[in-house]
């Protein structure tokens, strides 16, 4: 039987999926998937997702440079946000660096017990495509959504990782994905802007990161977690 | 502020949803929604839906008729499978039918804190529009889905009736939903026909219902939850 391909459209269905011994493709296009993979090809060493504000605190506290962001803004104390831009800074070459973000480490966490766990964002589009039909394994890309919400920029881009790939897909969330991505792909921005997350995020003022994480093919490699952290190898 | 329309693309994601004060129409395409409405358009008095097979029985044993679905099939031992023919027979005129179904019931009993439940389906589509067209509150569409997976038949329903309605839509689920019913418009048979829930009922051999229950307009009646009951009135 060939490997099929599946998509998980919030958390809160994730329960739903048995991801042992799948592949899973964490996808939070604004912005925890983007960000991190923009700080592993800018250098940073490792991107510690973790899914509380407590838990971070507590990295802070030993000396780790943390960003966190709750509802679209930064965690006041802390070193970053969620912005790509600010990861992308001479001053975190080779450092090990700590996120927790609203959605999508969230949903890292919730897929540990995957026989891998990557992370897609439009950045990546090509590489997690070309990556996925190298696996022998059967996949699920799982959209971090908005507080269990569906998410109209996550189901694109799973659509589109869906539609390129040319895998085998097993269900409706894929039809609607696909078909989302294939109506809208000549104009992602465009379709990004129709989504509720980029009216929360324009109202704080953060454009240039929405235009920037609807760019495909910036980058071309795959951030993996290893069950500690997440690198690029 | 006038009122506003948004989606539940599936019962997993309901919690999210606070219904109090509002109008929610309840959608099961294949085929609760339209078979209830088949069934009041053709005489049945009134449609008891219930949740479990238990309390199917118990129904049951006071006599009433009561039509069982499980997994797209009848449930072993009950009067009627949920199929919208079955219930247009001569002999169920002006009685009291109970229903239990995978997706369908289960959502209406979960929204039973709403200000007005209603059942909506391709077959009385351009009338729940024009109802929820007349109502000052706002309305949440809730698409029964299958065993808390998002469908795709149900989602493209939701989406009928959030386009034509025209009232003001809130969120990522509703553009999703409108865009994908515009895009099948002229075709909701075929769109249908690529449903998991297609083939899954396909197997089982009742292609003509999901023919029927792909048809908009045949009905005009508006089947209402009164606490107890559906009726029309």
């Amino acid at each position: 039987m060939s490997k099929t391909l599946d998509i998980c459209l919030s958390p809160a269905q994730f329960s739903l999926f048995d991801v042992k011994g799948k592949v899973v493709v964490i996808i939070d296009v604004l912005r925890a998937t983007s960000t991190i993979n923009a700080a592993l090809e800018n250098g940073v060493k490792e991107v510690i997702p973790v899914s509380s504000i407590e838990e971070a605190k507590k990295y802070k506290a030993e000396g780790y440079l943390c960003g966190a962001e709750r509802n679209g803004k930064k965690y006041e104390g802390f070193d970053l946000r969620n912005s790509p831009f600010e990861y992308m800074s001479e001053n975190l070459k080779g450092k090990s660096v700590v996120l927790t973000t609203s959605n999508g480490t969230r949903a890292l966490k919730m897929a540990e017990n995957a026989d891998q766990v990557i992370t897609g964002s439009f950045l990546n589009l090509s590489s997690v495509v070309a990556f996925l039909k190298e696996q022998e394994k059967d996949i699920i890309l799982f959209c971090s959504g908005w507080k269990d919400r569906f998410s109209l920029e996550d189901t694109l881009c799973a659509g589109a990782i869906a539609s390129k790939s040319g895998i085998e897909t097993t269900s409706d969330s894929c039809f609607t994905a696909k078909h989302l991505f294939q109506f809208h792909e000549k104009d992602l921005l465009s379709a990004v802007k129709q989504s509720n997350h980029y009216h929360r995020l324009a109202h704080n003022g953060v454009i240039k990161d929405i235009e920037f994480c609807s760019t495909t093919d910036k980058y071309t490699s795959i951030p993996k977690w290893n069950g500690k952290s997440i690198t690029v190898v």
